[in-house]
């Protein structure tokens, strides 16, 4: 047979047991959370037909998505092309290539399966959706080609209740991966567009926004540069001083002298008093998570029409760890009349990257099979399946050295698997009726007679105590 | 906005609320059970090269493959062939137009895993991996192009224990699935050739084995004339009468007279006898399940060398639910040295139409979040959510209705949630301290004060009584 060299493609990754429950880790705590609030889950398939992915994501975003080559002879199909003399063109003749293509993200899919369903569906839908997501960049750092995305949406009210859930979330999910102190910043589309508003630039609003978002990494004076050059004048930058000096920590009613007169300002802060109140009604959010109020934010505009959220780890060196917002349009492309909806992600692989780096997986699921049994020869092979059968009915985790092999080696195994406790059945223990456990802990041994090693099991304490 | 058609690609399922219960129960049952046994999870990416791919499962396969196109524009790469006045090649010139697809099957980007990670993996490796596979195929009821595969294997070790172990976890897993009354059809690669050597036609092992896995479902007569056209004469068949007779619950043993002089068989034989007592030392096997020998069980014998398993449910009408066997020269292709491994697959699609069939789901997964609450003002919903606050953290799920809507339509969208309790604050609960409870089962009310709610979520009982 040819040999082949072992390889993943370019970009994408090879999970092995540890990585992976690290990840059944985050992936488990943030399903809980959701179910725990209400959502339930849905897949769709991984292909989507290309119709439905292109045009949705810019033109860059077309470019990644990776398309899936058609059955059969797609030479052939392509023949009458070539025979006429043209030269095939990449967007028309594209379909007789590539009809369906890997989903770029859960958001459009979810728009699908919400039209296409949408007489299965019970309105309020709140669904949660855990799924790779695939895109045709170039891989570096901290960037694969699949990835993970976690999503949360809301679609079919306009309750500020959810925007209030949403945040509450963020700070309870964080707050059990083990990242206490999150910041999530808010704002609202009316913010900016009071703004643009009150400085007599209401049709500069999208340069506006793209500006201001940018305030968290370039210094005021190049934001200014910035906006002069956008053609803003020197009085409407003038104008915008007080607002940009508005830092974290300021409420949104310190906005109401600058855009309280116009209706989208009025709205917004009214809006974003009750979000703030609501959210935390029933008592301060989880961990030491904190709810700032950001009137730059800008994340997307076209898509938001109402709050928009953004949670970051301060210190963290990372970007955003999720973020979202409300929107209103997102099943019309699908020929379904508008509901307002809401959505959020967590970044759940730039918070697997986060935990790795600050080494903050918690110590349960570092650890293996909890009983590892040492296999010396038949006899004692044979008792180690009755113990184990009466552990894993216990809810236990066990593991059986398969062979007969050295100590030294299946002891070097058991360290490798990350055994809890190392039991063995010797000769001895054979014809003494026990059992000796080491603890991998703490390295002490002890020997337990067969009545007293069941009593442990009935009594869930294995301790060498 | 230009509207689209929502749909789904051809053969690819999207999965709501319900569906997804079901599924996560099924694949976290299974996930336990794997756990419990001292399997670890990986996962691999769902592209693999193309390379890794073709030619591991017939030209069938081969076509059944889905490419995914290469990013950039593929037209260009293809002029130069056209240019050429060549008429390109589907198999030559295919790398133009794509060099990786998506996975097949898990057993090929496991031997590709182990590989690649060899230096990392301790050996015996056991893994298990549930992830989906695609083919395009053309679907049909029970066939779909994007499906989970559900596979554990053991590299590394020719233990029988490990046969053993496989054995009991199927019956171990089916039982906690639902399904206690398989049978787990077992045979020897070396009954077959011991059979093939003993009616003098070794060198027909393919053509015999191929016939007799058809046993099942054929009539005895159908498979010897089947037999006599394949070129086996009159004597030798006469010669298979007897082993032919052997039905369900005969020993392996009562094959010796007939094939006990073959080396192959004698070994098989002794095999399959350790392999019966070892997995039946802990006690019988979960549930109703059968171990059952058949010297005709087949199973793609150009891969298995040893012990290979199948899972039927009697009755069911279904064919295979899970199969498997031993195998020896799985990473060889990849230019690691053979490893003794076993494995066999959970079917888990069909294992879920079975279920789905058989109407056999357990009761506590068809229900959606225990408390449900009603919303009839700001102030009750307030006081809602710091209830909900109180029951999350004791471990329940929960649901606000987000909008103050007629109370017909939140107890409509209540039921549509498979809610369990919906509870309600009106205007006299919120004046007296108190909450009504609505058991959704029983259709029973009760009305506690606040202190009385409290204590029962301290106590974890939420009954009308």
């Amino acid at each position: 047979m040819a040999k082949i060299q072992a390889n993943t493609p370019k970009g994408m990754r090879d999970f092995g047991p540890e990585q992976m429950r690290r990840r059944r880790f985050l992936f488990q705590t943030l399903e809980s959370l959701f179910l725990e609030f209400g959502y339930q889950a849905i897949e769709t398939p991984s292909m989507e037909l290309l119709e439905t992915l292109t045009g949705k994501y810019g033109e860059e975003g077309d470019r990644l998505i990776f398309k899936v080559l058609n059955s059969g002879d797609f030479f052939k199909k392509l023949s009458p092309v070539l025979a006429g003399g043209q030269s095939p063109d990449a967007k028309k003749h594209l379909p007789l290539l590539s009809e369906k293509a890997l989903r770029y993200d859960l958001t459009i899919p979810f728009a699908r399966f919400v039209a296409q369903h949408q007489n299965e569906i019970s309105f309020p839908f709140k669904r949660y959706q855990i799924q790779p997501v695939w895109r045709a960049d170039s891989p570096q750092k901290g960037r694969y080609r699949e990835f993970y995305q976690c999503d949360i949406d809301v679609l079919g009210s306009d309750s500020l209740f959810l925007e209030a859930e949403m945040i509450r979330m963020y700070a309870e999910g964080f707050y059990r991966l083990g990242l206490p102190d999150i910041q999530i910043q808010i704002n609202h589309r009316g913010i900016l567009a009071g703004i643009a508003e009150a400085i007599q630039a209401p049709e500069q609003l999208r340069a506006l926004t793209v500006t201001l978002d940018k305030m968290d990494k370039l210094p005021l004076d190049t934001i200014k540069e910035i906006l002069h050059k956008e053609g803003f004048s020197v009085d409407q930058i003038r104008m915008l001083d007080p607002i940009l000096a508005l830092g974290s920590g300021d409420t949104p009613e310190l906005m109401a002298p600058y855009i309280g007169q116009t209706q989208a300002g009025s709205e917004a802060i009214h809006a974003l008093r009750e979000v703030f109140e609501l959210s935390l009604a029933p008592g301060p959010l989880a961990g030491a998570a904190q709810l700032v109020f950001n009137p730059c934010l800008a994340r997307g505009l076209d898509y938001y029409t109402g709050c928009i959220f953004e949670v970051t780890l301060p210190g963290s060196g990372m970007g955003s760890l999720g973020g979202g917002g409300r929107y209103d349009n997102l099943t019309e492309m699908f020929g379904l009349n508008s509901r307002s909806g809401i959505g959020v992600s967590f970044g759940a692989e730039r918070i697997y990257d986060i935990l790795e780096a600050k080494e903050a997986w918690p110590k349960e699921i570092q650890q293996g099979p909890e009983f590892f049994f040492l296999h010396f020869d038949r006899s004692g092979a044979l008792k180690a399946l009755s113990w184990m059968e009466k552990l894993r009915q216990a809810g236990h985790t066990t593991l059986l050295y398969p062979d007969a092999a050295k100590i030294q080696k299946q002891m070097k195994y058991a360290d490798s698997q990350g055994a809890r406790y190392v039991c063995s059945l010797g000769s001895e223990e054979l014809a003494q009726r026990s059992i000796q456990i080491k603890d991998m802990e703490s390295g002490e041994k002890v020997t337990l007679s067969d009545a007293e090693f069941a009593e442990r099991i009935n009594q869930g304490y294995y301790g060498t105590h």
